[in-house]
């Protein structure tokens, strides 16, 4: 173990210290090339845990839904990880609902570490850093990890494929734009969920479901369960965790499951590697002020983009690899 | 100009041909790569056309409201280009609400021009393949160019924000999720609407957003205003086109829009340095194969992401910097 990761302290982060999880959580937010020997020295110890992702339209009750399942997992006696993933400004950054609104929900509960992942501004890097930080809680011995997305867009979705099992929630009747939503997370779910069902509208909902899923075809033959729900009243919560189990289990013996891992990993890979080309590039001898330069000269349309970026990697420091 | 640029014919892109326009849209969504040469030409022409970006939770209407905006903007003898940022699957790719709904709606109006942009799977690069979208309907002489987006998510804030002005849309009365959106594009609106306004909640939607805009500190000084529309029928429409206009003209004089330019250029290289890097990464002979070799060792767990990403950029053919 190197020191870099060993300053982490990697044996309380293997202890589930919630303090030592917490640091290397920050630290794989900071940046690709500060999680490097973090995340080496912690990958040998994840795949115990289920990742559950959880995404939905905004309105449907995700925040309550996944506090439910949380506190049902937690009767059971299983620790609990949710990682929340929010769409705050790409400019400012920093988590928006904070930490503390999910704790007041969960009370202090130490089985529950809850934490909520922000964009890092123009540098990218929220899909890695979100994995991440799902692989230091499955290190840290979290039986449950829970992803949870706010927005709806493409990072969400892509975010949470990563799961072992991805859960997407709706509700009854809602606009139009629903429907394009709906079209758009069809193909993630592995089981999905209807909650406020005692909502007007949840037959039809569930009819039109059902009439996307018999056109949709999955190459593991696996036939998505809906779960209807309202979480706020703990209904139908026994009945998701035994629909999330039960994909857990199919996927781990089946053929596809082994597929989906590859797909996952090969996206890692990408989203590592876009990362760290970008550091790499930037880390440069006046990279960052010639950025700025080339940005002002563009804007002033002196220069078109693409030949900015075109001499930005001519002049550029690119030409030796560098490694850690 | 160069051959590349030519095989796409520039000449009837400024013409404003539309099946020249919709070739090049898709040379963009192509990657950056094939999009360099076009765009190097497109650039000097752009800047003349005023962009609105449209946001907003599912189920706000957003549809709806952009195709009767675009319809008052006809009946100004204006031409308007549409592009709408689907979230569809990372791994199938593909618009999904498909422009042929949309066109509908609009008719088959040749002064409207709509796009739809989805993601290009694993590679990303929609935020690029957008904004270049919007500077070719620019050249192309498109008065007024909306983008709307389907999700609210990261890549789709980010979008909104290279617009010269972003319109954020809300409903009355939707769920605890609704305040965390809100809370999250909050600084991105330069103009608010409550759409739906013949709903009830509508005066403590306003009463919120009014106490959540005086918490917020706008450097440049410019108090968003608040539009109440029904869109569907075609009420606060003229409100909404004025309160757009005025933001235009405001940051067209202020100081401030040039730093917000300066921003939205250094976004822009970014996201273009990103995008080629990872490209140049990939072209390398066989460098996809030991891109898919180390992810099925990620998913054994033969290995951890990190090696394996440190593994492939030293291995790599990033040594020689390539042009176009």
């Amino acid at each position: 173990m190197s020191a870099a990761a060993d300053s982490i302290n990697i044996d309380r982060i293997l202890a589930g210290e919630p303090r030592a999880v917490a640091r290397a959580i920050s630290k794989v937010e900071d940046g690709v090339g500060d999680a490097f020997e973090l995340m080496k020295a912690v990958f040998p110890h994840t795949g115990k845990g289920l990742v559950v992702g959880i995404t939905g339209s905004p309105g449907a009750g995700k925040s309550s839904l996944v506090d439910r399942l949380a506190g049902l997992y937690r009767q059971r006696g299983e620790r609990v990880g949710i990682v929340c993933v929010d769409p705050s400004s790409p400019f400012t950054g920093g988590a928006i609902l904070g930490d503390r609104i999910r704790m007041q929900a969960l009370g202090l509960d130490p089985g529950v570490f809850i934490r909520s992942m922000a964009t890092r501004g123009n540098l990218g890097g929220l899909a890695r850093a979100t994995v991440d930080a799902v692989a230091i809680l499955d290190a840290a011995g979290y039986e449950k990890i829970i992803v949870e997305t706010v927005g709806v867009g493409q990072d969400e979705v892509e975010i949470v494929k990563t799961a072992d099992v991805s859960v997407v929630v709706l509700v009854p009747g809602m606009g139009d734009d629903i429907q394009a939503i709906k079209a758009g997370i069809m193909e993630i779910g592995d089981v999905f969920v209807i909650n406020k069902a005692d909502r007007e509208g949840v037959l039809r909902t569930e009819k039109e479901l059902e009439s996307l899923l018999s056109l949709a075809h999955r190459p593991d033959m696996w036939n998505p369960p809906i779960v209807k729900t309202v979480a706020t009243e703990n209904k139908g919560l026994a009945e998701l965790a035994s629909a999330i189990e039960s994909y857990g289990e199919f996927q781990k013996e089946s053929k596809s499951g082994g597929v989906r891992r590859a797909a996952v990993a090969r996206w890692r890979l990408l989203e590592l590697l876009r990362e760290r080309l970008l550091e790499r590039a930037l880390e440069g001898e006046g990279a960052d002020e010639q950025l700025d330069q080339l940005a002002l000269e563009v804007a002033d349309k002196r220069r078109d983009p693409y030949s900015a970026v075109e001499e930005f990697i001519a002049a550029g420091t690119l030409g030796e690899p560098r490694v850690g």
